[in-house]
């Protein structure tokens, strides 16, 4: 067994203490990026897994290598070369000030790759899955290429595919997206999206939510999910519900639809540490219930009680064992002293 | 257009991380007070402000100078002399723990200045707006006087004049307070009060409030409002509400009443980070909206808004931006994420 | 007037910002453990108190002695010598993500410590009472022979003894908690417990509470509580009730049995900086209230405020003073600004 | 007076404590850059300063350009737009270990900007000064023509131009250096250079000198001066003269020659905290120097002792006074506490 | 044996890692001042020290006097009462740049104590030696008269007397100084001076030495200690000897006078750490070489060992052992670790 | 090509800037260990590196695999479980005070470890190399057992053998170190040993070397170094040589012997971060240089160069490349920028 992603890791800098950029003297470093989440989380999980971008050949390149490699995650097939490394800057927000994230990923190595900086059959060999973003063909035409092309090669070698929507409105249209979306769906199994994703990509609406007053009515989403199974015949479709009272409080669930049946997690109250990564740290619970064989509703509750964890985790990775994840789905939520 | 602030900024130094006074071994540093903080804030909605003070000629008075240029505060009415900066130790309450300040501010440069250290009428040269608080005549006689040349200054000048009550136990009785500012109150267009300041400076009372339990009447409050306004003819009377929950968890609102209508703003209920100066950005919200002509409405709405973020924002100073007021005046509360 | 207390200090290291271990490369330093815990808060109430341990004689153990003096305690009976002190990692836990607590105290030098270490006639000279836990018996039979000849020249000497059950899963089973327990039950004039503790020490259990569930009735305590005073014939039975709702909130009261009357404190929803010492900083409000001849209302009352505040401080120690703890037992629990 | 600075200002990012990049989990985060340096340090010798850049319209920006206020730099010049902040991430040396910049300031708003974002005639009203560096038209040919424009305009108003030729191989080779700056060159009154500048730019060498053995001729440099008058006839030209013994410990001196005469400043035997800006900073004291009437004695001499002291200095501005460059000036090296 | 000490102890905030004030965001927290610093030096040589001053009663006042029980200094004749803690604000030099030091200690509680603060016949119970510093007189005439009365309750009850010189310009004029002091020295029996203070205050100079030159003769002091001698008869003058290079690294020495020999201790080269408190370390080491019966020769070698560490320690107090300065003394001076 | 190290990893906790344990409130967490070390260093170069140790079952134990991981140590042959992982505190000397080290690494998993936990067949899979050092055997006869048990197979295996002496006194007897390291000496290869083990292990000393004194006769060394190869017929033996100045400066060097010549590196005047883990940094610049086919001479001046540079890193592990030793070899000391 082995999970391969394809994306991008980013230097993420920001402020401690809820301190606003303005106010900063020190900024704090981790690496992230959806698919570099989604891999460490897997890999926390310790299932083996490479992770796929390319790096500039500096310092600042090894670090965010080192950083992957910390938690296990086979780096042996990413290339160094290119200018620089993407960044996000993150200003976290607290009550009613919301969160601010400043992008400075254009020009980063991985967003230059081409088809020929990888070779897809060498690392899909023993590979069972393959996990993108929508992210990755957002950073170009050349990085959609080769998002197809590690599609392709997956689909050859009968690796499963899972993508998460992803849709970021700085990296492009709408139409943009939907075109090149609609095409790497075909290779897809799996696809996971958020109360937005399906919309903006798709133009796939969950009719009765308005999500920016905090209500979400799970049902519709129902809907949603139907949409897009019926659209493109994925196996399953699944999507996170997050209700967001406030930068600190939100609530997090998550559905589950096979085509025959939807099962809604637990719904999460959550007080929040940090919130980015989220939705990747589902993902990869999601992977990680399939790839070991758990019923669909234990795979749902299995993705929405990590994912609820990750909330708590600083950074964008999700670091909690698969016995910390089933302690919650459990019922232990209650967060008592572990001695 | 041009804003003038009369008043004192001190250091302030805090414990970090919610540690008491004697477990820590650091102070985190930042500079404010009542009329700075109004400076700065509209400062950063890009409003022309000059802070009046008198800062010691020495590296710690450059220091607290510095703070205030960096928001883009002119700076070039203070002279510099005197003994010190004065002082305030701040312990971060949390949940049923009470914040703690300690004052050490007496002998500062400011509560030592005298009339002749200021030319008003050059500092008022092309101004619209003075503002000045009751903390300022609270530090001495002599304070006092330099406020009514203000004042005095100010009303010849054809400039506005808003006052924040803003009653200091520590620094008066409420005799001196009531005979000193009954005497400024002649020359005030805008008036500023949170729950206890009408009561301490003019024994007006919001007679079925009981702040201590955390239940506020804020119909209640429309009565202190009508009877400060009859008293003193003021063209605008603006009070704070705030519930305490927690040292954590408030709820705040605000009311104007502008002679013939109550405006009661919408109640933000907010987890905080720092509640010093709430009130100040409030006051500096209230001078937005009435300098940019938005209806009281508007403005109560633009106010309450500011100090909301406020809380959620480390250090004295409101740190917002104009469209990040506007944007939860608009409703988006949420602090969902953005990118 | 002077309160003995006998047992461990460790040293505690836990990652700052609820980081995880593997992500911390820095660990707070503190010194704690449930004696200690009691000894500090007393000290910070102004009372005589003798910390009695044994500490290896490095710069650790005298690092960790420093620390007790800070606040006032004595440490002049503490012998110096054996091979470490005791560690605890402490990993803070936050919404639905638990703390860790990892224990590394083998072989430290109190849990080595024998009779012959100690000279309790002197010791005792002069106090009035004595206190000690569960977990000192549980590191070790020559600990639990040191504890029984301390309750014995207590009892000899006319001091009061106060016992908190603790029952710490890690150190020993529930049959050698009961065997040993049971035999020093006989000298405790006071005991504490909390929901767990009767149960896993006397089998004596709540029925009707289901703590994992968050659900706590509290009328069931009352049982435990007259059953372990039935049983052993105690002077007065406290229990603190905890109820977890996260991580990050609790709520928080207590229960005193006099043989006569059942005390149920005010109950407090907290939100948490710190819960670790919550039962020990529970103990000493208890021993500070009898001690001060308050009616049991008031000492229970004492005890729990006493203790929800220490919720909100950093590190295992209480460190608030009397008037801080009369003030939130008279109903000041909405954390307004001390000025 | 006014002198006017025109150039890039960047981020930088630098592990604390001389950690390496790959242990770091924090950056301290300061403003830095040529141009921006030297405005920095005359602003805090009190002299009006204008720094002129443009500056993306994002928070990062705001932060940059709200850094230059606090010191009473003029950034009222400063269009705002384009894609991003220039980055440079420093990694401090120590001992026989070098420090490393990698760098990551491609697309920054600056390098973008074009002699339309400026209008200099409005720039330089008032300013007696301008002041630039061999990085700006480094920085691209629209970069070189924004440079062109801001001397052919300084010119005409008979404003007295510097330049400092820092000569840097990631941005330009050395034959597009010597094509540029020879063009440039022409308007520049006051040249600065270091040991290695004069080679790359223009291949005049001093001949004697082994940079890299830690060994400097002194008397090699006048030759450096003399042909650099010579070639351009320059009103002034200013050499430092760096010995590396460690990236710990320089030694630090510099020369200039006014066509008749050279003066050779004190060595001074340094410590290091930060030499980043060292240049920089002798260049602002040169300046000042010249400003002020000082002979060209004094001028080297406060120069030479205002960038020493800059090495003492963490970040890249030097942050002293006139008052602290003429004790040192003065022969007060021995680093007695000031009371 | 008991020693006392009476004298002022201070908040000192100083910016971490060498930054100037104006960068500073946090400021280390420590307190310190001439004789509390000789206090903890002594208690951490195990003996019995009572230090005596005023301390305000509020939370401030309460985390000194913790620092002072955190090394077992006795703390039970200090009163609570008066305005404020005096603070120095400490901006730490490098190389060439000098520290800073800023003092805002008027109007603190001790410089406003008086005689019926104090019950000097029970604070000499049972002690053998007191110490007292220039500084304490220099705070106003009411503490020099505190002094004088504990002066000579001393030597009525046979207890002997140090006095370090310590002058400081800021407090008082030369002419102030020497009235007072002269009177005061009649009961001093060991008398403590730097290169300056014997000329500052007795106008008693080395005439050959020109210390800001960074040059000392050392044989010019014999003749400053046999002058003092021969003025006030004491039984021993101590001289320390700093030549300092920068303010990294100076270079230190002391001499002892015994009316017969000079006893001149080894130099020591030095790095540092942190300056401050040299001086009071010596005057520790000096107490603890007398009190303990040294020879002269030996005495004089502890004290300069014991203050040469000082310098490698932050903070104003020394913080070794015996043994530690036995071992330099024993001439193991090169730093190796010691496992 | 794969190298085998077997041995301890520690947490490593220190406290920041230089305090004494009893200052710090805070400590730096980093792991490490002699052959840990030796392990990192050779990743840093990219070999391939597996580190054989015991690590506890627990969350401390993850950090200190992970930490291993994130250089790419291969750690997939370390068994989980046992009681704990060893500690050392490490207090910092500076100038003329020594650094402290209090060892507590008694019961960790490794020290407790049996030659059933590992399959060294399986392990030698591959390898050229297998390093330990003389802290194993130290840690009790069933970790010396583990040891031979390894040198056995190794040599089976015709795997080459390095050993760094090491010798502990707190962990064994020099009796005890020389019959077991006798009998381990015949496996070895490659020996390495500072001035003091060959003493402390075997009895062999340079007679003219007054190490305590600062004073090294290189020469001395040549003899030890041949005493040391006829005794045990090793290929090679090398030598650090380190001159302690103070805690911050060090002279440092190498000698390296074949049999047949003596090859003295350069010697580094060395300003010191942390000079823990330098002799094992300089074993794997040793085996880095053999492994390569360098020169002798060569493999010498590596290993010296890259030790010198490890003092100017932070925590245990040398983090270098091959191009910064091979380019401070080449001369480049004098810490010049790279940019």
């Amino acid at each position: 067994m082995k999970i391969v992603c394809f994306g991008e890791i980013m230097l993420r800098l920001s402020p401690p203490n809820y301190e606003r950029f303005v106010q900063a003297n020190k900024f704090n470093v981790v690496y992230g990026g959806g698919e570099a989440n989604v891999s460490v989380s897997l890999a926390n999980y310790n299932l083996p897994v490479s992770f796929v971008t390319k790096l500039p050949d500096n310092l600042i390149g090894q670090a965010a290598l080192n950083d992957l490699r910390k938690f296990g995650v086979d780096t042996s097939f990413i290339p160094r070369g290119g200018k620089r490394l993407g960044i996000y800057y993150l200003e976290k927000g607290f009550s009613q000030r919301p969160s601010k994230v400043v992008y400075d990923r254009a020009y980063s190595s991985v967003s230059e790759s081409r088809v020929e900086d990888f070779d897809f059959d060498k690392i899909f060999e023993g590979a069972t899955w393959f996990h993108f973003t929508g992210i990755s063909p957002a950073l170009g035409n050349n990085v959609a290429e080769v998002v197809k092309k590690a599609c392709k090669t997956a689909k050859k070698l009968g690796v499963k595919i899972s993508c998460d929507l992803n849709y970021r409105k700085n990296l492009w249209s709408r139409e943009e997206a939907q075109n090149c979306m609609t095409e790497l769906m075909e290779y897809v199994d799996v696809v996971i999206a958020n109360e937005e994703d399906a919309d903006m990509v798709f133009g796939i609406k969950a009719d009765k939510s308005d999500i920016e007053k905090g209500v979400l009515e799970h049902s519709a989403y129902e809907d949603v999910a139907k949409k897009l199974k019926d659209k493109f015949n994925f196996e399953k479709v699944a999507i996170t519900l997050r209700t967001s009272i406030s930068a600190c409080d939100n609530n997090w669930a998550a559905l589950l639809y096979n085509g025959d049946e939807f099962y809604l997690s637990k719904e999460y109250k959550m007080h929040i540490v940090d919130r980015v990564g989220g939705g990747d740290s589902f993902g990869a619970g999601l992977i990680y219930g399939i790839l070991n064989g758990f019923s669909d509703k234990d795979t749902i509750e299995y993705a929405a009680a990590a994912s609820c964890l990750k909330h708590s985790i600083e950074g964008d990775y999700n670091q909690v064992s698969v016995d910390e994840v089933k302690a919650l789905m459990a019922g232990d939520s209650t967060g008592r002293v572990k001695r």
